[in-house]
């Protein structure tokens, strides 16, 4: 925090306001007062001040068991044009690709040093992926983040390592040699796999969409169970439709 | 703003922020200091400063002409568990029904006077609709917003009434004993319409879905255009997908 001696600061609220909201996750989604001072390290007197006024505000609701995220956040969220103008292009492409692969469909994007799913669609019988729509996976264990580095200026990757390539199942690339040899393929191939590096039990083939400066912008999968799916057979599939969505975006071939 | 005098006390500070991100919608996704400044009546050192933070904190990003909303409210807004949970329940109705009756369906919460749209399923020659997710629609010219009204407390229609039933097309209910009546017969019927009342050339049939404490919590709806979608035939199976959705989130019977 810029301003840990104010209490009052312009940069302190909004920063101690975002780490409230921040305290929620999947596992977490309703907290009353005194969990969210422990998780956000702040005093129950100023967590209980700016709870106030972030439900006045519908940031956050009053639920049964505490506060919870607001649908004004949801709101927002659907308005952020990156995610709002990549899902639009995406999905006729995204459905075709499930029609024709019959497997699950992802649309992420790069933030940092993790990989942010904007859309993911199922098909009826799937199994339960680790991914969510919104949620984060670190961007070396992952198909999309994987095919996404590959085309991304160097300082991206060396980000991603600085931060430890950190071991998800016993296949995650966790050497940056072995990280950067494989980056180097995806760069050739066009396609990426992840073979149980996220999950195990869970493979995919994925391939980068480009926009229209020509550089990359998300990527797209193909997601399923080990033991039913061949991502090598997969892997032509995603490219067209990486590649379909990347002209509609205006991408110079 | 309850601290007008004093620039830089909590509240003011947040309130700023919010009104900095609500100035952005579906026709103004990326704005510079000058357009947001006139847009939230802000000084422009101020909302150069707030801006600044914003972007810090992820809640805007950089963009070719100026900021925009960051892909960290979509991921909050992702988290929201109202949008979560009711969401994906619904996804194997709403697709179901999609498929029984080819045409697009909406997943609809209330806020305040308002709808909210969670979740829109499109059939794939569809043409444009009024209707986008995360967008608002006035509740009394929509079908989901009558059918969570008709199950909803009097104070909540009440507040409807209070701000005006606006006209939207030739075909909006604006008279308060009109609505009322409607609502009876919705409450009788399990069902509600909507004949162009939204948008001219488009109609569709709708119907409430409870939550466990046998309160209604949202509505489905099933949308087409005027000239070949008959609302009539359309009833009975949104109002099926929606009992069914309502037994799943746990309704009493």
């Amino acid at each position: 925090m810029r301003s840990a001696q104010w209490d009052g600061g312009p940069v302190s609220v909004l920063e101690r306001a975002v780490s409230v909201l921040s305290a929620f996750d999947a596992e977490h989604p309703e907290m009353g007062i005194s969990e969210l001072a422990r998780r956000t390290g702040l005093a129950k007197s100023t967590v209980h001040r700016l709870v106030g006024d972030l439900v006045r505000l519908g940031l956050l609701e009053q639920s049964a068991n505490g506060v919870r995220l607001g649908i004004r956040l949801f709101e927002f969220g659907q308005l952020a044009p990156r995610h709002r103008t990549l899902k639009e292009a995406a999905l006729p492409f995204m459905e075709d690709l499930r029609e024709a692969t019959q497997s699950n469909v992802h649309l992420a994007v790069l933030e940092g040093i993790e990989v942010v799913y904007l859309e993911i669609l199922r098909v009826r019988d799937s199994q339960p992926l680790p991914s969510r729509v919104g949620g984060r996976m670190p961007a070396h264990a992952t198909g999309v983040g994987k095919a996404i580095m590959a085309f991304s200026p160097p300082e991206v990757v060396k980000a991603r390592v600085d931060a430890g390539l950190e071991r998800r199942t016993a296949y995650t690339v966790i050497m940056p040699g072995a990280l950067h040899r494989e980056l180097l393929t995806i760069h050739e191939t066009g396609v990426s796999f992840d073979r149980q590096e996220s999950a195990m039990g869970v493979v995919c083939a994925a391939a980068p969409v480009f926009g229209p400066d020509g550089a990359v912008q998300a990527a797209l999968s193909v997601t399923g169970r080990a033991e039913r799916l061949d991502v090598e057979r997969m892997a032509p599939a995603v490219r067209t439709a990486a590649l379909a969505l990347s002209r509609v975006l205006g991408a110079p071939r």
